[in-house]
């Protein structure tokens, strides 16, 4: 029996559903999916250094010796050796971390969440670097807080601003290493004051780190979940070292924190596919990742290298950019008058595509900034894009 | 550099965060992994029902042919052909589901996470059966409703009962067919009279349906979301009919809703593995489902029998119980002065576990309940497991 003609239902959703809306970005790339566009707007990792070989035979051998177990529910903190071998990677700097301050997610992005969920009350504030990451807004910002911006400049947030604007703050959010739109890098005396400061005030720090692994040049800086191991909240991913399809990545925190985490993550999806956690730690015990990321790093160093080249040779003098150490992302800056979101409207028109600089800011938006990714697109075509876009930003200054 | 004497942070969890606790079920399970036990606890579907050698194929396949795709990041929605198949095998009984009405998700515990998010409103009522899924009423606790318990007897809920305590309701959530936890399937009077009277109230009906392919003998009764696909949200699972151990359950509603439950998917996970849904489609795209699942049904419909004939023979006069016609729990009613979770303590001190039913009320539990499963401990310890239940039973009946 169908019901005829029944009562249409007015929706309504609930106030911090109101505060969602799609990602700017998400939006951007549905249009640079076409493949006439040359896109530097992706946050995605080059497909070029997925594994897939690897991965391949490793879901053969996790279901040919262990598919029974692989196959039905698993615990909510995740599969015990996969948080073990975490532990013990994160165990550097004279720090132990023990494997029951590791829970397993479903990619960063869930940790951000389930963050905001436990920590977030409404209207409390969560401090962000000026610009931060777009989807850590979005996962906060459903939990209603006051956003308050901490200044930064090309070494990252300024952590002596932290104090002044911290009175009642329930989380500070930093991304330290090639960060995420801006690629740059916080430095070791800003990672030690920071560390400090929130020691001093009691705030809870986040240290988002999904591509501290990909530094061109030497080693990366201590992570600052080493300098106060009880005070840091550490994000790690497989997305950007091994593949982002699978979804995994975790959070490493103090035990009480992991606990109530695991509640709220057992409450929002019971616990990450046990398939995928069995897979990866077969895929990567034996040391694979050490072989492999170092081939990533070398694709991406010569990727940025040419889109910087480009950058220096087409791009008209007042623009300005950064030199990234490591990571996928180029901040451009534009003399001020020119709008980023208005120049992707011509850009899309000549088929090139980035992701503008404003949707990254918590506040009051720097509109004549652009993020641009050179992971996925071959060097002839990074020149192209930049040449284009340098056309398009010298026709405004004229 | 490591701070010295940091101090220690007092962690302060949201008041959203204080609802949430372990599941009552979860720690049961952590006891009855034991090897020794006979544990009739589980909400674990048999992992001799997983088809570990079709899962494997698919798995090399979609590996083989679309691996860089596979392991990419993908669209929040789902992957199409995925949301086509399912839209399809729903389009039934004169109505037609479009792919834009289906959101892929980790599972259908997240769906109900989502479905909270988006519309349970601080302190705003959410009527549930009586008892209810216990991950529904964690799920939905975390957005701080009041629930109201709708009156329930042995054909599921009383739709009479409803109007009555409706207003202010934001949703209303069933679980129509072979109810967890009480095994019950609701009658097509009561089905018919719940949508009708939900579609006059304007009031959203969700139906929870994970083991609707799980009927031990003729058709399952027709889905409410038929009945009135503009006011049903209907959650589907892969987890009973394939394996839970992937992760991968749907949201079926209109498209106005399911875009907001994209935008909230969004900002708790991205999306659900991309791999995962091209491995599931690949798996199930030429018919493996209605092989697969009579195989299910007969396995589960002969260990149900003989836990039915077991309890016949062994549990005493005033115990109660009911008969399922599919699914994976029989509902047991001990007299009124019999507590289950004492119950438990001493069963488990002789190696038999079972879940107490009080956990599952949203409000005044019935303290002489208990769920038992039958799907996942072979006949001869069935047999014995009841006959352990039974003496300990007869104990408290002296």
């Amino acid at each position: 029996m169908k019901i005829e003609n029944p009562t249409p239902i007015k929706w309504q959703f609930s106030q911090r559903a109101e505060q969602l809306q799609s990602s700017v970005i998400r939006e951007i790339l549905k249009v640079t999916m076409r493949p006439d566009i040359i896109s530097f707007a992706g946050g995605l990792p080059s497909p070029a250094t997925f594994p897939v070989e690897h991965m391949k035979t490793a879901f053969d051998k996790v279901l040919s010796d262990q598919g029974k177990v692989a196959l039905q529910y698993g615990p909510t903190d995740g599969y015990a050796p996969l948080r073990e071998w975490i532990a013990q990677s994160l165990s550097i700097d004279g720090v132990t971390i023990s494997p029951d301050q590791v829970l397993m997610v479903s990619g960063s992005q869930q940790a951000l969440d389930l963050l905001g969920k436990v920590l977030v009350e409404d209207g409390s504030k969560v401090l962000v670097e000026t610009p931060s990451y777009l989807g850590a807004l979005q996962a906060f910002s459903v939990y209603r807080p006051e956003f308050v911006s901490v200044p930064t400049d090309e070494n990252g947030l300024l952590p002596e601003t932290v104090e002044g604007i911290a009175d009642g703050a329930c989380l500070l959010y930093s991304l330290p290493n090639f960060h995420n739109p801006t690629g740059r890098t916080m430095s070791l005396e800003r990672r030690e004051a920071l560390v400090e400061t929130c020691a001093r005030l009691g705030l809870p720090l986040i240290e988002d780190d999904p591509y501290g692994a990909l530094s061109y040049a030497g080693e990366p800086l201590p992570k600052m979940l080493t300098m106060n191991p009880n005070g840091v909240i550490y994000l790690g991913s497989f997305s950007k070292v091994l593949t982002p399809g699978i979804r995994l990545g975790y959070v490493v925190a103090p035990a009480i924190l992991i606990r109530k985490l695991e509640q709220a993550k057992q409450a929002s999806d019971l616990h990450t596919s046990q398939l995928t956690q069995m897979v990866v730690y077969e895929a990567i015990k034996d040391g694979f990742l050490s072989q492999h990321i170092p081939s990533i790093r070398t694709l991406y160093a010569n990727q940025c290298k040419v889109m910087l080249d480009a950058l220096e040779e087409f791009f008209p003098v007042g623009v300005k950019w950064n030199q990234p150490a490591g990571g996928m992302f180029i901040w451009v800056t534009l003399p001020k008058h020119i709008d980023g979101m208005q120049l992707l409207d011509e850009a899309i028109a000549q088929n090139v595509a980035f992701v503008p600089g404003a949707p990254f800011y918590a506040n009051e938006p720097e509109t004549n900034t652009l993020r641009l990714s050179f992971v996925t697109v071959p060097p002839e075509k990074i020149r192209h894009g930049v040449q284009v876009l340098a056309g398009l930003i010298k026709n405004k200054l004229r």
